[in-house]
């Protein structure tokens, strides 16, 4: 993740929140004038968005942020994890977008570790999926990987995922395997959803490379595991929660998937404190 | 809202999808295919979106959305709320879009009217705040309103709000209003943010529009709201949420401003179900 | 006013100019000389955009503007106002695009202060208009103020004022504004546009916060300003021009406003003058 | 002049202007008034843009402008020259920047057809600059074909130009010819600017396609065209205005160019009434 | 593939080509004027694009095309392959871009046809690279498939490729598979290039899903497939031209990789012919 | 040529190759590596894009590049001509899209030095067409010129081209350059195609100031050329290729142009090879 995508987020975002005429700040505060604030926590959780961030004082030019803490480690309530110094009006001009970036990116990372705290000690891998927020989805997918949790596709051109309605219109899993194999990139893997046993053994059958296990009780899905037997990677997907996913590793699925740490996280509570005027 | 800013959020958003190559929908459904689809809903609440929703398969093309409920009104879970109609390929690329930010918007707009429920009956309105999604804030506001809120200022450009680092700078409320009536429209409502009975009284002398109570306990807002007694509108902010959004209402406050309905309202559950072709 | 919107302004306006291929210029001119121009006032007037100036060059590269004038400063006829150093390719393939911007920010404020001058010793203040150049507001309001005026609303989201048509749609002042204050943000001031002293008395009673007096002769403003008795903001609209605008003020009335010096500003005559090459 | 370029125009212009959302209007008017309103002319003048209004409202959509005069033709003041029908709020929340449009437009038409006037007779034609407002110059050009100017190069890019500048910094006009003539692509034809007979000659000599006699008195220039002698074509530029034009155009040059006509034409005065509520 | 992006890429290049202002046809044509006119085959070949270019007049507006011959279908010099009907104005400030992409597409589709005509018969198939003109990416690769090829992966994002410099960076084969299969999401394809037999084995070893065999000759290449023994993917890269690439499928191997079917195609010759006025 | 145009391209290119995000590369170099590594020619030819080259990686930041050789300097097959240096994630994340640029611009500047050594000792000159790559064409037009060639025009606003679908709309030569005479820039030339002796006639007595011959036979071409007499500039176009230029060429003609050299020239084989890590 460089910069090529992340600054028309940032910039756009600065537009969105007409920081290119603070009227309030520009009226009390002049161009010369300088400051030291500090970034605070306002609760636990994991840090994740500092390079964001930063670049959000950088575009709008005059300050500069510096952590203490770095991406993926935790911090606590009341610990201070950087400092922004530099021309007052940025300061104050940018502290909002720069927070709404990095609290997000970090309720996010947070709630992933949450998952990923649970499924500790299994071989389960915590997946995120396509359910992020429009035109934020690389910032969000990176801090799923900071929480702890691993990446689907991207995207509907960069991955393959057979769905019920995909398969009703191909007329079955195996023609639907087909009709893809038949036309995608060699270079992609073909993941299709199951919904009953029967379903899994045409995946098996059709050679999916994945097999996502759709809303299946925990029965189903060993007995499903056990009818794969390693001839597939496995996803689990549904009803996956801080309560299930434990049970759901426990399976011995290789992935379990869940919109909910990006389409739910609440953000991570964090403020900018102590503003001295240097 | 009309689509001149609508239709960019839409367009990036399937070009960030991949909606321009869906691998997997291509190689099964050829564009002659049409199908007819549910909307549904998974659980209870408020659906915000509707007109975003349509949009996104407008902007695709070769499909239609039609909706049985309108923008504001409650949906019980396993509600059917709308049909798609068109291209079953349109249909199944444009659906993660559509559903994303319907999802988002409806989650919002029925956290929203949660809290509304709580202060009915007294004279106090809620007010969402800056802290909305990076891109997604004309939506947001937007879904705020739906649910029965009110919206606080759109930007740092539109609105004024002095707050505690200005005062800081400025030397003083009296001294930061006054280097603000100076330098902004006339057509501004000023605001400025109290934390002490002292600083409302400076507020009120110095004929602040709106007076912010910021993060005062209950006893300190009624004894801030005898002292300004009519002079200025009057919001409350800090420590907002579905506990105390009630008893801070009872005080007689004007408004109550939360950041929490934007930033960390989880989506309404929807789904597009039955699909059935035609 | 920082570079988020200005640097796209002077990025297209190079591009328009063809900037990025100056065929003449390339022909003679290699990119190794380098040079030194002045930056000459061909009449009197109110320098404004040096700002903008300096970013013309900067965005091209290799010539940087330094100005012995600062913005809202007189200069004279004849006067160096600054000099231009650098990549003699780019002071001229930037000359025409730079001196576009300086000239047309340069004169509206120039025009303004004019109008500025007439009121002088009043306590009416001059109001600019939407009746910008499309797609320049930012600059020209910013030479309004320059020149010694003040903003009115910045745009249609960012401000109300309830024109003719406005209230003949809501079936009266009372009803329009009502409306008004039920949909619009608590933040804004409501303005109401009044042709006549019945519509300024419903204006009072909806107790509108500004009311514009449009196209009133001079007594039927004295008349307007006495009814309303200090219990909203006055703003006088319409026959503004550098005859009438002292016998305006003089009426006591808040605010006079006119398009005259955005819309129909010339420009002031500035120019690159005795070229020395380095 | 087709949309390609104007759509950007006119979409960056309603942005500008927030008519996508237009607070006042959508508090007042609910999405299914219909209106016409007329457009009226509230002085003399020469109209232009009327193609570009028109599609301010088709982007907006839901309303629709037609027009009973043509680009070109003279109105009158008082004149109603076309009517807007449709959506009232298309209609209310597109007015100003359609009008700023038509206005500046016309306003550059009516000033060019002042100018062409008083060469009447003669065989000099009128001509456009660079001197053209930063990003609207495709308008202004349109502007003054309408009111019956010519229009010079578009661009640094797409004609030569040969400057004093250029001249020294080659060492001479023959040799700035000759560099150009290497370098430049042979459907451009070569102007270059002189100040002195001396200067003209050397361009006649070098086989100048166009020279321009720069600032000039009127006996200079009788004897600048008497040794051009129809072995070039000719263009007088500097101290052109109404006063002075005529005798210019007299003295039997090929074109006369100012930029007076698009840098400090006033706009012509339009005005949208009588709303009927349909 | 659908108008999201190719949208953007016809109105650039139409930009690019002046078409908003076609000076000769605008001189002569106005925009009442009706044509029809053939688009002919000047040699024998593929035709590609046909959507591509009938959107171009679509964008422009007031014209439309209508093939006789499918994407994918030969074409012979001389054979009429479809007509355009419309604005003589769009048909001729169009012509120009809709042949570029027309032409460039289908000799893309024509060379490919070619390098899959030798490999008939065996089990090879024929794929791109990235080596495509920047861009038209996914013009290209859509042009490769109509030609009988079929797409590698399309960006550095949605595959991978371990080649020599991530190998040595990494300290071997193993250690690079391993770095990313941590690290990259478990829906991608590991592929690997080799350039040895050593390597091959390492590859093997490691379990990469798909190993490239880099410019080794027929012997070292047979060698490789018989050690992978299908249990990996196989590509071929290096020295394939159409003399080549015969004796390369011979050998077994799965996939042949060539840049030249993108990067050096010449266009196929197509022209607008038979223009009648209607 | 410089970055104004030129940056555009190469981001859109970065962000096509999905450079913001090499899931490769990511995995297995770390931010902190740099090495070194040779630009090296694979074939013989004519070198350009050196700065579009070097500006890549400036772009993605982080390295740098240096040539050995110039734009326009002949280069050989294994000739080291020049070095990238900095952080190796950059490097290779933009190596691909530095090259195709780098190839493809060397390609069109070494056909073109071949054109342009069979016309020596000849008055020709080669010139370009607008049958350039979409989008690429400012890169194109360069690259002809550094490979000997001169430019036609950019495009359709910037030259004048009367070609035979304008001249039967016009109705006659005589009459089609009138109009264009009458409604064009008097800074441009006016070119005509021709046919037939008869058209050559016409375009003279219509003066014309170039007249293209358009697949003409040698004889027919010296004939015009007698006809025209230096009265016009003269162009060449039509079955121009390698085997054919040198004789047209002798015929005296000024100019011959060919859209072969930008639509159909293979590509320079260039590749970076021996990095070291540093």
């Amino acid at each position: 993740m460089n910069s090529l995508i992340v600054d028309e987020i940032i910039k756009n975002a600065l537009l969105e929140d007409g920081a290119y005429d603070d009227i309030t700040t520009n009226s009390i505060i002049n161009g010369n004038e300088i400051c030291k604030v500090d970034l605070k926590a306002k609760e636990d959780g994991v840090l994740c968005g500092t390079g964001v961030f930063k670049r959000v004082f950088e575009i709008l030019g005059g300050a500069e942020a510096e952590f203490l803490v770095k991406d993926g480690e935790k911090i606590k309530s009341g610990q201070i994890i950087g400092t922004i110094k530099g021309m007052t009006s940025t300061v104050l001009s940018g502290e909002r977008v720069a927070l709404n970036l990095l609290q997000r990116m970090s309720g996010i990372a947070t709630l992933t570790s949450k998952f990923v705290e649970k499924i500790k000690g299994t071989n389960a891998k915590l997946l995120d999926t396509r359910k992020t927020t429009p035109n934020l989805r690389i910032l969000e997918r990176y801090a799923v990987k900071i929480g702890g949790g691993e990446n689907h596709r991207y995207n509907l051109s960069d991955g393959v995922l057979i769905k019920d309605n995909h398969i009703a219109a191909a007329g079955g899993i195996k023609a639907a395997i087909e009709m893809v194999r038949n036309n995608v990139s060699f270079v992609k893997k073909i993941e299709v959803e199951t919904e009953t046993l029967e379903e899994v053994k045409e995946a098996i059958d059709a050679k999916a490379d994945i097999i996502m296990l759709d809303n299946m009780d925990l029965d189903t899905i060993r007995e499903a595991l056990k009818l794969i037997d390693g001839r597939a990677l496995t996803e689990v997907s549904g009803n996956v929660d801080l309560n299930t996913v434990g049970a759901l590793a426990q399976t011995g699925v290789d992935y379990i998937s869940t919109g909910f740490i990006t389409h739910s996280a609440k953000i991570l509570d964090l403020s900018m404190k102590n503003l001295v005027r240097l």
